[in-house]
């Protein structure tokens, strides 16, 4: 930590803050530059900075050490790479995740799941559990919707990830599922969180509406600090001033992710945009871009969706898509199945 | 919903959106305006927007049926008041919470309360589990600190206000408190919500860090569709791009929730500014705009809090606060205990 | 300047850093911490730190020189007192400036005047030249607006505030007002903001759209820099992601800007809002916080007002209001004429 | 305009509203839904919405007009496509421009010009004003720099952009440039665009820092309406709380305004990001987004830059993005010369 003062502040000024940092455990280095002097406070304790801010004399005080570690790039020596019936995530890996916005009924599934799966999809998606701003609209098919999905992802040889919205339902979700996604909303439910980092299943952790990159890590953090490794970052779009799509998709953040931390990042087109005729152009942005996956919602009648149909591809502008996305990944350097 | 079309959009165009209004079970009206057309679905029906957004010659679709009722200002014919051990919030009652931002222990707490109460405060507020950025910043006490400040509050004829971080802490929390605080990061927890929604206590809903003022009325109507009429609106702060103070405080709240809305809505100038010295200009200016309460940390030795420490009122400092508000509440027409 | 190293940088990182500072002209100093270390960068020269940042072995650089200098707090013993036609503003007087949104005619500016001036308003707001956002929407009468609000102010012994949009008319509004406004999106006109600081008259600073109080504070510089230190900072709402009002109203600036700056800083609670019935609570709101003034619209017949007519209050309104301003200002510490 | 009344408006509401819209100088159409009324406005008439937002009963208004026509998709049936120096930008183009952040030397842009006339670039960028944030640093070396860098380029076969930033300065600039660019800060600066409306030649507009794709293309509306169509949009990064990049780059830009809009739309991924190694990634997906070109910036030495550095390629990355631009380009249906 480092406390810049004044330029302006006394000889006591700088001594208060001294005697400050050394009562809470640092040690006070007094470093005088042409403008002001900054003191440097050496060790790692837990302290609120605006203790420091307001003492007299302060003009600002800086924090340098960063809060996530697991998380961290420096952490280890190479990219974590996450593989899910087959499907790699991370390093020089994008994985695919395809299917519909909610489990409707084993019918649907099924179809969806048949459509996908001759686009080589091995990662089926569907909610059973949907987060919803409206205590009125419809609110997933629970257990049951679980159920069918697992039926259905094991008739076609694919893996299947869905969203889990309390600790109580982690052993419900255990036996059916081999990715569980943590919804913006949760990002950061920290009881959740905690609870995720006992389990041995990667884990999707979604960025919150209006998280910066250091909270999103942290929760990351959350997780890893639990014990479970497994954790794969997936950028949705950031609330902006901008309402003519739903959210706007951070594609920076693929880059900036990468330099700040081995995990892997993945990205969801669909809901970012939640407009249909945008989400192709913003897949293959992300592929151009160097993302380690993407999560696209498909539905094969989609007028007919009970949710989010507005945003699900058709299957044959998804395998259009897929064919585009298997020409753009090796210029980048990346693998796809 | 209106269906606005295009200026050129075709015959063809305008019978399909009638056509699809109607297959949805809706009656579509179409109005011909000079410079374009706008078709008026008829009718209550749960259906996304998206889906006509999408269609040949559609320009935007607007919503005109706000999503929340039990929580609108027409729902009923005067405004809300919830009356706490004495302390009433909404209408012309201005009420005041205060405590620290921790429990710490038993004589923190105690000295804190013993303190305050001579200022005339009647309800304590004070965490027991605190949801943490970092999973290594302390956590709080637990069902051990709901035990101390009840204890001490009960002492002091008080009533206790403390967060609650998921559904299966219910039933520990109704043992203890008399109000359950729903924090930011917890504002679309929807279990959470719908949990709070079948007890018989009154419930502080904090607003989300960059929620609107729709999506916080419709958390609201979350626990009043369960049941539980006694919901409090909490301004807290939102994100800006401006560093300087921990969030934004947005006061023009007040009178916009007391428009759309016959709840209470109260301030935290705590959290909000994150700096002490700002607590007290933030805390007369919501008076003189009209709000229905204020919760704001008190601690007696802050430089040593193990939480917020900065964000915390001296009780010398509440209690000269406390002595303006009672000379600025009645000019705007409010009373204050 | 401090560059914050990685804390698995090597020696030789180390050196290519501070190399690298000297190289641009600094002295550097290396302080070895417990989790790693930070080179402090002496001297004041102007650097991009980006250059550093992209060195090996860099985790974050930080600034410490804040880049405004005259417009600090540290620079002058006592707060600026801006006095204009015997309002002041700034220190612990409170100035009130009213009128309408934009000047339509004689007969208009006339009846308004009228009005204010028997609630003791002596600085009369009017603009000739709008800026827009639609090019078919009323740009303003220009120098005929001018001329007639002088006249106007003149014959009820008002002084004048109005809108400036280029530097091309500094001269004609040298002649007819007091004191010269910057509109919100002019803040970072650089050019207009230079040929302001030769002048010798007062200048309102509106803070732009989603400016940060550095960035509003480092235009008040580019004034001041050239030799006019007579500014006003005047907070008039930023965006943010709520469209209810048409900006959201930050009244922390208040005493933010007041530690930050020894600069007045006044409220625009009319645009800020955009409503007409949220204009008194956020008046007496900003009033309560401690603000050097405040800068309302007033329109004699609203609903027939060319612009803005919404958010304008009625004479009787403007009257209730001053009341109770009077009231509260005492309160707080401030003198209102 | 549809003015929506409350659902327990009264009979006299609803009147009210009507003939308030008759006194303006609309036809009155009131259509009864089952949980509300809708008062639809017939006619174009300019009118403040907020007028009826405060009547009686309102419960919103919503208008339907875009207020940008010239701009608009449906006012031409194809993409506009802007020729400089043979560079194509619009429809099937892609468009491609590079050169340094500012004008230093008749050296350092010869020596640029000369690396990137080896890969392929035609049309050179480089400032000559530069709009910088603290009066106190470089300022650009004004009509000089515009010599250089026309004779630069003419000895090269480039065309040239630079940044203009008054009126006053169109003239000289119409001496040099062969496309004038207005900067973010500028993009509301509407008496300069106005000007600009009277030129023969392209002008880019970039984005500013939080405007709506809406205000963006008023903006480009206030150009076209005096006149000059040859408009290209330039999204160069938008502000949002993520610190870690200068902003963040929007490229869902691209497919909404191709929708909107036949104008041409840009992409400056060096202003966006701030940061040399994100520029590439950004490069590429903006290319696979389908955008009509990218502005970049390139310096052979920008350890050494004056402005910038950190955010400059070196020639030798340029190529190697270069080489992997012209790959993507036609997968996603682009022309690259």
């Amino acid at each position: 930590m480092l406390v810049v003062m004044n330029h302006n502040a006394t000889e006591e000024d700088i001594n208060r803050v001294a005697s400050y940092l050394v009562s809470k455990g640092f040690e006070a280095r007094v470093s005088h530059g042409e403008v002001r002097v900054v003191v440097h406070a050496i060790g790692v304790k837990e302290v609120d900075q605006r203790d420091f801010e307001l003492l007299p004399g302060v003009l600002e005080v800086i924090r340098v050490t960063t809060a996530y570690k697991l998380a961290a790039r420096v952490s280890q020596g190479q990219d974590t790479v996450i593989d899910v019936n087959g499907v790699k995530f991370g390093d020089k890996y994008c994985g695919l995740i395809a299917g519909p916005c909610t489990i409707e009924s084993y019918e649907q599934t099924d179809e969806i799941a048949d459509a996908l799966s001759k686009s080589n999809v091995k990662i089926l998606r569907g909610g059973a559990f949907k987060p919803r701003t409206s205590p009125y609209a419809f609110q997933g098919l629970g257990e049951e919707g679980l159920k069918i999905i697992r039926s259905v992802a094991d008739k076609y040889g694919m893996g299947v990830i869905s969203e889990i919205m309390e600790p109580s339902q982690i052993d419900m979700f255990m036996d059916y599922v081999d990715i569980l996604q943590i919804g913006a909303r949760n990002m950061q439910n920290f009881n959740l969180l905690k609870e995720l980092g006992k389990i041995n299943k990667p884990v999707v952790l979604k960025r919150g509406l209006s998280a910066t990159y250091e909270e999103w890590l942290m929760s990351a953090e959350y997780i890893m600090s639990g014990g479970n490794n497994q954790v794969i970052l997936c950028e949705r779009g950031i609330r902006t001033f901008e309402k003519y799509t739903r959210n706007t998709l951070d594609l920076t953040a693929i880059p900036v992710i990468k330099k700040l931390s081995h995990l892997p990042i993945i990205i969801d087109p669909s809901h970012a945009t939640g407009l249909r005729d945008k989400v192709s152009p913003m897949s293959l942005a992300a592929v151009a871009a160097g993302c380690d996956g993407l999560i696209i919602e498909v539905h094969s009648n989609p007028d007919c969706a009970i949710c989010d149909g507005a945003q699900s591809l058709y299957p044959e502008q998804y395998d259009e898509l897929y064919q585009k996305i298997k020409q753009i990944a090796p210029i980048v350097g990346k693998v796809v199945l």
